[in-house]
């Protein structure tokens, strides 16, 4: 698998509306995109920290896995994203590492990027996200 | 506050023996590092992917903040670090902000670093480490 650098960092937070100002603040930077994305159930906010974005997730709904998320552990970091030269070959590559996959192919994330998840359980509790720009 | 990139993200793990195979595998990279930090109580493993490292963070006792992360919570993403100019003026910075602080003023980490953590319950939750190479 070839991963360059950490794409984004999935943060889930109630509100953006409380949370964008304070990691405004705190990175010095401004929000420079939100986004729904309607297939996660999510409203998403970025900012750019050197080569990586923060990514605060807000549920949009109760079924979202946000929404689970937040429920059973809090608001707090979600997920890691890793950018790869191709989802598809990476989550291949992935699985024959022997990771289980949450997406058997890629499939549409914010920012137009093409995205799979791999199960927490492979990665010893650390969420993963793999993403490209193109499949 | 200057913050230029995320310096490191913080791993908890059980095992070393078990995450750093893993994480070599998954980031096609090697493990440059392995130090202890006997402040923290704890020995960590570093890989590098582009900008940041992943800090693979093992409690070294029970009484380690990091194993009594992984008993509350299990494995995963225990904190990001960001990359400032320095460290003191970056704590004061963010008390400045009514980010309440945990250290007062910097302290040693690993690789040579000056650190210093911010409470999680003024970041939403996002347990958030502000180092530097300088004080």
């Amino acid at each position: 698998m070839e991963i360059s650098h950490i794409e984004h960092l999935g943060i889930a937070v109630k509100s953006l509306e409380v949370a964008v100002p304070l990691w405004e603040q705190m990175l010095g930077t401004k929000c420079y995109n939100i986004e729904e994305v309607a297939d996660q159930k999510v409203k998403t906010a970025f900012l750019k920290v050197g080569q990586t974005k923060i990514e605060l997730l807000e549920p949009t709904s109760e079924e979202s896995t946000i929404a689970k998320f937040i429920e059973n552990r809090g608001e707090g970091i979600h997920h890691i994203a890793f950018a790869t030269s191709g989802t598809a070959k990476a989550l291949k590559d992935a699985e024959a590492m022997g990771i289980r996959l949450i997406d058997q192919a890629p499939r549409n994330g914010a920012e137009g990027l093409r995205i799979g998840f791999v199960h927490p359980k492979s990665t010893l509790g650390v969420l993963t996200e793999l993403c490209s720009t193109q499949d």
